[in-house]
């Protein structure tokens, strides 16, 4: 490895600077330059735009920009956007379309978009005094956030709730402002954390008024936490219809090994957040191709996914009266317009080929997505295994990194063929060792 | 909307063909086809490479790749390669990583690579018959699967240990076999599921022998429930350090608050989750920098974070005698080797960046990044707001989007300057409204 120096200003740098910084720690500083600069859009401007995004920024890292054909939503049909690195997962939520397209759709069942932050705070005074600072909070607030929430209000969105939620009993000294927010078609962040900083703002001068000293604001920011933000989707079908996904076996049989996978992804936290980890490879795939923030969208997935005390499936199957029923409830918290959504051009492009969605559309999407993807993953699973059609890829991802020619490929395809295979045993064959 | 039809055949049709079938989706097909052309990389057998990563490809979306420098983790320097289209991700552990250069880096405390995996099974017979069964599939297993370990087991992995685990009081005849595994540099996705697959063969072909019927297996799969693949990291200073990060406090305060913060992410799930989402934040820069899949990792972490029946912070934070503590255990399921970390070239120069780091070394790297990224959230949260910082680049988002000239640029951040600011009023304020 290359000497590596302390870098101060690095920040401060031009974009060419910090290149050639980060060039004199790589082998061969003059290709690692012109590899990162190749990977740069063409278009400066749009570049630029790119590196405003975050900081620090040489170049951009790419990643397939893929489509999911034929969903069949709420009786509406979708071509949906997907962006993920991982192979199968577009083949795999397409596949599930293609079969539940013949059995009606996917339907929505349950809808809600309600967000939450805290204002989080010490009180040192009584809890009657506290309660009458927070009533004349609460009257004080709307005037004093008027000019945040005017423009939410006019495009229908705002504070839906304020309440004092006093939990000193639990953490001393400790309670929480609790506002519930509408957004309308933005994921609302910004507008969210803005009227908790200055909600806070106020509550600590009226407190400073006539309790000096008693309240101290801890912090003032959104919950990632969204089990009132959700969608609920749903897929059901006759139980022989299940018949159709593979000629082997038999569609009882299929839907009872459907419902005893869900039920042991229910009781095992080993299965229960790889099975959730299934259903996440199409929802995020959808986040990012529609320029929403993943990492929210997994923080509150994974948390709303423990129940009795522990992680578990977050999808459920039913089979009953010959009708096998699948189901998905995920919270979400998404938008389609603002953010990266009005800023990243195949972002832009993703929902123009979605058709324009309301962010409610966008939700009932993405639930759309990850039902598939966990249903597709789920038959594999329970019938050939998931790496007959892994290895196959996998091989030719192998294929790809050794850059053998023609004979040579052919060769290992015939000699793997239908069997595990790894990079370091398609080495030892080529190199006359296997 | 365009008029949207059932596509069939589509994952068979050529790359252009699918472009154009979704360009008739668009308002304009031809600068919809034009855009997302552009977005394709100009190399055209790396764009190839791209386009078998995943499936149905038409471009590529492109992620900032930036640098957080001067990361001193155990002694070593780092600069490291993050990829987030997030604002303030990069920027804010660059903050961290300059100030725990000064006291001493951040230092690994425990670190552990068990990863597992379970064939997941019903058993109709007895528990005896079944230990009997169980004996004899231990007993034929390493010569049974040697095809697939021989190469691991050279590398210096393999697996480390097989247990049947007895479930059927919980959930009517089911039982596991696990399997834990030590994979070195790869992540080892494929290696286990293979491994795993070719076991639950055995499992059943060796009960259709003496029990026919007795045994059905559900599947057989790893689990992305990883709390035996671990990073622990410790950033220590003393109290009064802390008054470097900013003028305003006095460090003891500033210590306490910070300790105030975790107490209340540790008691409250709406904190919890957005604490262990601003940790993500860094972390999943560095797994998709490096080639790694972030859904195993954000599927694993929040997993972990469940304590006491519910979502707790990972990070924790110890004020003792003057000494200020900050702690973060995550589990992480990292790979240097093998899958996109050889295949995509942005993989391949982040790990040439980071000095070509072994699986143990990169799960440091990423814990670190997660620490400070955690440690400068919650320094904004309990000082200023993250809302100063943000709405500074929130606004500069706003005027590239409505691509205003400069006087009016200049105009518009003379009057929304140190203010919350919205796209929405930034437009009233052009169109004279405010």
């Amino acid at each position: 490895m290359k000497k590596n120096n302390y870098l101060e200003g690095f920040s401060k740098m031009s974009r060419e600077q910090k290149l050639s910084t980060m060039a004199r720690l790589a082998d061969d500083p003059q290709s690692f330059t012109k590899e990162l600069k190749s990977f740069r859009y063409a278009d400066d401007p749009i570049q630029q735009r790119f590196e405003q995004f975050s900081e620090n920024i040489l170049s951009n890292y790419h990643l397939p920009f893929g489509i999911a054909p034929n969903f069949l939503i709420d009786g509406k049909l979708y071509h949906i956007p997907m962006v993920t690195e991982e192979s199968s997962v577009i083949a795999a939520a397409s596949k599930a379309a293609k079969f539940w397209y013949k059995h009606g759709g996917i339907q929505t069942e349950k809808i809600s978009t309600r967000k939450r932050g805290h204002i989080h705070f010490s009180w040192y005074g009584t809890p009657g005094e506290l309660e009458k600072l927070y009533k004349e909070f609460e009257k004080k607030l709307p005037s004093y956030i008027s000019e945040l929430t005017g423009n939410m209000e006019k495009r229908g969105g705002g504070i839906t709730e304020v309440w004092l939620s006093d939990q000193h009993e639990e953490l001393p000294d400790y309670y929480q402002i609790g506002l519930s927010f509408e957004t309308v078609d933005s994921m609302g962040a910004n507008f969210i954390n803005s009227v908790l900083e200055k909600a806070a703002e106020l509550l600590k001068t009226e407190s400073e008024k006539d309790h000096p000293g008693k309240l101290e604001v801890i912090m003032a920011i959104l919950s990632n936490y969204t089990p009132g933000s959700y969608v609920q989707m749903k897929a059901e079908c006759a139980v022989e219809a299940l018949n159709e996904l593979d000629g082997n076996t038999n569609g009882a049989e299929l839907a009872e090994k459907f419902h005893k996978a869900i039920e042991i992804a229910d009781h095992s936290v080993s299965r229960a957040v790889t099975n959730n980890k299934g259903i996440m490879n199409g929802v995020d795939a959808v986040v990012i191709a529609t320029g929403n923030d993943f990492r929210a969208i997994e923080a509150g997935v994974h948390a709303y996914s423990v129940d009795r005390g522990r992680t578990t499936s977050l999808s459920q199957c039913e089979v009953n009266g010959g009708v096998f029923t699948f189901r998905l409830r995920i919270p979400l918290a998404l938008g389609t317009v603002g953010g990266l959504t009005n800023l990243h051009p195949l972002a832009s492009r993703a929902l123009e080929i979605l058709g324009k969605p309301s962010a409610k559309e966008l939700m009932r999407i993405a639930g759309a997505v990850g039902l598939a993807s966990n249903f597709s993953a789920l038959h594999s699973l329970i019938t050939t295994g998931i790496q007959k059609g892994h290895m196959k890829l996998h091989l030719e991802n192998i294929l790809m990194a050794l850059d053998v020619d023609e004979t040579m490929k052919e060769k290992i395809k015939a000699r793997f063929k239908n069997q595990s295979v790894s990079y370091s045993q398609v080495k030892a064959f080529i190199e006359g060792e296997l």
